[in-house]
């Protein structure tokens, strides 16, 4: 199932942690590629993407200038989380039965075309919070907890869960 | 079901809006009080409490200056989220059954003994990625979806669900 992210109007101070965040849960959680617009961020690319070269898989992010036509030109359904839009369990259903989704999350500013241009406008409650959070949910009620078992290929280093401290190993 | 959350190691200018988004989150998706530890953050705590008497409930955001104390005196049980530790899908139905819960999150750097102290030590992935989302996807896993249909008492304003754009009322 291709999921990918948009993430709209990052700034490259003020938004760095935020837009690394997203990219990580993006990437942990089962999406494949994660685009930004916004102001071009070397480092917000380099930390992403450098995780998916140690930790493995395939997910990459990179910028976009065009958001709208990044919006347009994808292949599928695009789900734009809000706190203003429908809560996430009376559509959820409707949303799973898609294979192509583009899920968009917003800055600071969200232009109001995004809520017209998007299939759904989607709220993980109708409160204020965080749109890392948002879209870690929105992603674990999508794959229905299977993203959690998702193995990442080819990784340099990987986790031995334990109950109390950490082990890692090289591969 | 009283969840606390507490935050480890806040540094008032770097984490400023992580620290921020795990207050917000705790508060939307079900949690009764948030405690942090690090730099005392006036900025922080004015931030994440205005957002209740804005949007209502009585969740509260405050200081601790031993975090080892919280944990200690906590009445319950705590669940320390880290990727090294066991993965959430193989221990919440245990947890679930405690009705007082800590969940405690890290910051830059864990001091060892959380993980000692903790009576779990859970992933929400083995994968590097979020203190937001894995909080995120604790509480609702830990609530099961029911802390989306929370309701907050006594806001000043809450929001119609719309499919698209944004319709808030003053209450």
């Amino acid at each position: 199932m291709p999921v990918h992210v948009l993430r709209l109007g990052h700034r490259s101070f003020r938004d760095k942690r935020i837009s690394t965040h997203c990219g990580l849960v993006a990437r942990a959680l089962g999406a494949e590629r994660m685009f930004y617009s916004g102001e071009k961020d070397k480092n917000l690319e380099n930390s992403v993407n450098g995780v998916s070269v140690q930790w493995g898989g395939d997910f990459r992010m990179e910028y976009t200038e065009n958001w709208i036509e990044t919006m347009r030109n994808f292949k599928g359904k695009s789900v734009h989380l809000t706190m203003y839009g429908i809560p996430i369990q009376k559509r959820i259903k409707e949303i799973r039965r898609e294979r192509n989704i583009l899920v968009v999350i917003g800055g600071e500013k969200v232009p109001p075309e995004v809520y017209q241009i998007s299939d759904w406008n989607i709220a993980v409650t109708n409160q204020p919070h965080s749109e890392v959070a948002a879209l870690a949910i929105f992603l674990h009620e999508y794959f229905q907890g299977k993203e959690l078992e998702r193995i990442f290929k080819n990784p340099k280093r990987r986790i031995i869960p334990q109950e109390r401290g950490k082990r890692v190993i090289e591969v």
